[in-house]
């Protein structure tokens, strides 16, 4: 049986962990944002006027920031609907249309600013990754509010992207150096009807990495030297798709190419390419991805590095990253229905994703640490390398990301079929999928046990449970009566007929687990994380002011008491234990021979989920825990 | 009583630790680099007739290079005098110095690609810095060989520069963004008899740092903004020399600076500016040092980090600031006459300075690691980060370092004064310092006994000998007789009437020692590092192929045997010593709830000194140890 995200619109989540997020983007972050691209001049482009001399000189991935708000405002407006918002988002969709070029070409920097530089660079000018942005906000503002001008126009775009670009005689060869338009396309083909837009995306996908290499010779035309293998990973362009086995380059890049990987693998049923996404995803998630399932470890490039390296203190880890596995992740999940996928979904969606912007949804990572201490620096703000969230950025994807991304947590967590509806991540809340309506009640993630309440009657359906990989005990009960089915693909599925009332109670058992690394992370050597349920558990400075966490150490026979956290959203779940702590050095001693001494006693420490830290102040913070 | 460097001809070297590096730098390394200044251009650059569209275009700062290759042939010419070499020298220099313009200014990219851009920018554009690097070379080319037309020419400069840069009236502000001329303009005074480099050294110390900030000026002018308390700090110009009390910034450049104040200090008195001395000194050894001795921990910017901020494997560690470092603790040794700068000066010479060139003289680190396994990127070959020495760099400053360190090593273990000799650091060799003549033999650094014959009889005069702060026990006797003098800042003075055929034994305990960081230095957390005398010991593979150092633990009560190490230089003393080894995870778990599980039995561990690790084929290596 064949499952696809459930409709955005009629997933009504309701427990603060992640509704809490999702209702601050509608109040607070989207609006923040729009002001930002405001102030910036961001908008203003689009009124492609900019005349050298003049302030706020457009930027080349501009249009892709305000596509994201304006794709975030439309997801927003189908959870909120909200008449003076909705009058603002069509007024900046009429000036992001009314900018677009007689031939279609959509685009503020280059119809306003170098118009004679059009495609001369397509490996670092993002002008398809900015049409891809666009093309999504304009399929979600169709959705949303059943308006075709900026749809109309960006099938204009794409008509005319399809005319110069291909395999075809008269058209010219070459694919995106930021990968993104493939999965736009898609979505265009299914908004518009139009399926000519999904084979542009195919183009798009098989032309990469081909030889001879497009991206070659337009190095040569631009610097007259070929590109570097190592540029040529930067952009996934080293090998044709379907030959590629180790996630590398940048990041976002990286897992955007993927997610269109797979999102044309699940509509062609290319066997080859869903092999390659196979490959890819296990590179990814068995050998270069955080406890927290964020990825992207290094700073030059964005990239991920080799295997197993994973630093926590100096890292990457863009927080758009960690967005970017989630739509991998969702669409495996898709094709496969293999729970294996949710697991990292949830895993990801609960801590790297949630982590990068703060409870009060002004403020944003873009590096995101898994160490923070006096040796890591501080004085990076603004660079996007900062130890503390920041409004805005430069390049303020990371931002822009979140708007879009919070209004779809729904519809990643719940899916449906022609046969019913599947619970991937049993956030609580009303839920209408695949003809069942009904209510999720429960403090998941912070609580294993779920009730499910049918709240109309459909008949016969089956009704899916996700059994979360991290999970070793669990009970199921229908109306009060236990039953246990063999799980497929992880999940539990119950066909019956179903009618207005009916209750399923699933109860996952919670226990605090202790968490090691591969040998071969050499950052994470000697050392414990604290996991339970999906979320990964840090120590912060905000529980235990002034405490030097390199000097704590985890007894091995350590217990941990469940208590409500402290200046965090109510229903939050600390972790208490009784730690041991290693005397300080004298500061001036740096080395010695006396080894270091553990004091005698305890101290009482207190972890919180990784996805909520940096929230109460500046200060330090630890996942990875040495362990005695 | 006031000590300076032993002359470098008067030291004459036999023990292969060293004077292997000596002689290599002799027959391979200096032939080598004049070769690449050939084939790169950087000789023919001083023909000043590159014209655009010619290859081999110049840079601002090949200068600096082609006088450091001179100013080590000048050296290496006081140790082995040779006809030929001499003829190359004397048409080298000729070269050079009749590139000079009429004023004095002599700089290869700025008299022949940019004239109009003369002190454009003294921030980025290295013309002081390569002045001082010339006058360097010219100071050591005039004393070794007597010829003045090198020193003229770089005291016209010298004059020339102090006619541009000043406070008097009609003079610019200015002050170098690569600080180096400041030693430079100490050696060319001492070299002319000219006191008027001296003050110019001073105003260039006094000057930096001060407001109005005169890079901010430059900065304003070239792109219209002061700029960023970040590269005042990058270039140590964020507060007056006096004020800094925190080692930041690029840190060859800081420690050519803190050199130049020493040097100051030592000429002037001016207690201010040694105090400032010791305050950098302490920021640097006791917050920010490698227990090889090396610093500079962040690549970008090549530049210090936060206290204790030490990674093991992404570093940079450049290997022309270990000998920076010598340069600086040499001076304070020279002011201050206390051992702990020699300890320091001992540990770096040993360590971080010579693990920067391969044994066979061809091969240089520009990036120093302390940790290179499956997880270090292997991949950025040429660029300056690699995992392997090369042959040259685009920016070569690091070979060219070497070719002028390596023949001043003795010069720098041995110190005389008015009253007799001090031995600094126990090399083997013969020495003629202080009035006396003598012959010091043994195995030191890997062996602790050294005895010490006089060659001459000099009548009444002090020998002192440093007994190294690492050191627990040690005996000392002369002719026999068993002497235990007080020590005086760590040295044994025996003030006698010498004669010759006196004997002198010293005999350090060695044992090998276990070494514990402050646990601020995350990247030790749980490690432990093995010393033995003044040399770190390091795991490599060449010793034990295929093993994989991040599961091997190093036990507490582990006893080391030493044996000769293998495919080494004879008389090279390895570590052997039994660890215990974790179980591997299957590759495919990156994390699991398991934890790692140590396998029965131990395994055979060969351990040896970190200077010589990388010269017996690819592999990986690790310094400090999981310890179980």
């Amino acid at each position: 049986m064949k499952f696809r995200n459930a409709s955005l619109k009629n997933v009504r989540l309701s427990v603060p962990f992640v509704s809490g997020r999702i209702q601050t983007n509608h109040e607070i972050t989207i609006p923040a944002n729009l002001k930002k691209c405001e102030e910036t001049g961001r908008f203003r482009a689009f009124q492609l006027n900019w005349k050298p001399g003049m302030p706020d000189k457009p930027h080349i991935y501009w249009d892709s920031d305000v596509a994201k708000v304006i794709e975030g405002m439309s997801y927003d407006e189908m959870l909120y609907p909200d008449a003076e918002r909705r009058k603002l988002l069509d007024r900046y969709v009429e000036k992001i249309v009314a900018s677009a070029g007689k031939d279609g070409y959509l685009n503020s920097y280059f119809n306003g600013v170098e118009p004679e530089k059009r495609w001369e660079c397509l490996g670092s000018n993002h002008e398809l990754y900015c049409a891809g942005h666009l093309m999504e906000a304009a399929a979600a503002y169709f959705q949303a509010t059943g308006k075709r001008n900026f749809l109309d126009a960006m099938c204009r775009y794409a008509d005319y992207i399809d005319s110069v670009f291909g395999k075809e005689p008269g058209k010219r060869r070459g694919v995106p150096g930021h990968e993104e338009i493939e999965l736009a396309l898609c979505k265009l083909a299914d908004v518009s009807g139009n399926p000519k837009y999904q084979k542009l995306a195919e183009y798009f996908i098989n032309d990469r990495g081909t030889e001879p290499n497009t991206f070659d010779e337009e190095q040569i035309r631009l610097s007259s030297e070929p590109f570097t293998p190592y540029m040529k990973k930067e952009f996934q362009a080293h090998l044709p798709v379907r030959e590629q086995t180790e996630a590398v380059g940048h990041a976002v890049r990286a897992l955007y190419l993927y997610s269109g990987m797979a999102e044309l693998a699940d509509r062609t049923g290319d066997p080859a390419l869903l092999r390659a996404c196979e490959t890819l995803w296990k590179s990814v998630t068995e050998q270069k991805m955080y406890l927290t399932g964020g990825i992207g470890s290094i700073p030059a490039g964005e990239r991920f590095g080799n295997p197993w390296h994973l630093p926590n203190d100096f890292t990457y880890v863009e927080s758009c990253a960690a967005i970017s596995v989630c739509l991998f992740a969702r669409r495996m999940l898709n094709i496969t229905g293999d729970g294996k996928y949710a697991d990292v979904l949830e895993r990801t969606l609960c801590n790297a994703v949630l982590s990068g912007i703060s409870l009060d949804g002004y403020h944003f990572f873009y590096a995101n640490r898994f160490q923070l201490d006096a040796t890591v620096e501080d004085h990076l703000n603004g660079t996007g390398y900062s130890t503390q969230r920041e409004e805005w950025f430069f390049c303020s994807c990371c931002p822009t990301s979140f708007c879009r991304f919070l209004p779809q947590i729904g519809s990643f967590s719940y899916s449906e079929s022609a046969d019913g509806m599947r619970i991937d991540i049993p956030f609580a809340g009303e839920v209408s999928a695949g003809g069942m309506d009904i209510c999720v009640k429960g403090g998941y993630p912070y609580d294993g046990k779920i009730t499910v309440e049918l709240l109309n009657t459909p008949g016969q359906r089956t009704l899916s449970l996700r059994i979360p990989g991290w999970c070793r005990k669990w009970t199921l009960s229908v109306n009060g009566t236990e039953c246990r089915p063999a799980l497929t693909n992880g999940y539990a599925e119950l066909s019956r007929s179903w009618k207005a009332g009916d209750q399923v109670t699933l109860s996952l058992e919670m226990p605090v687990r202790r968490v090691y690394a591969n040998p071969h992370v050499t950052s994470c050597s000697g050392q414990t994380a604290l996991m339970r349920g999906p979320l990964v558990y840090v120590l912060e400075s905000a529980d235990q002011p002034g405490m030097e966490f390199e000097r704590i150490l985890l007894p091995s026979d350590a217990e941990f008491e469940l208590i409500p956290a402290e200046n965090l959203p109510e229903g939050t779940v600390a972790l208490r234990f009784q730690g041991r702590e290693e005397e300080s050095f004298p500061d001036e001693v740096l080395y010695r021979e006396e080894p270091p001494v553990r004091k005698p006693g305890t101290v009482t420490l207190t972890a919180i989920p990784y996805a909520l830290w940096g929230n109460r102040g500046k200060g330090y913070m630890r996942l990875w825990l040495r362990t005695c």
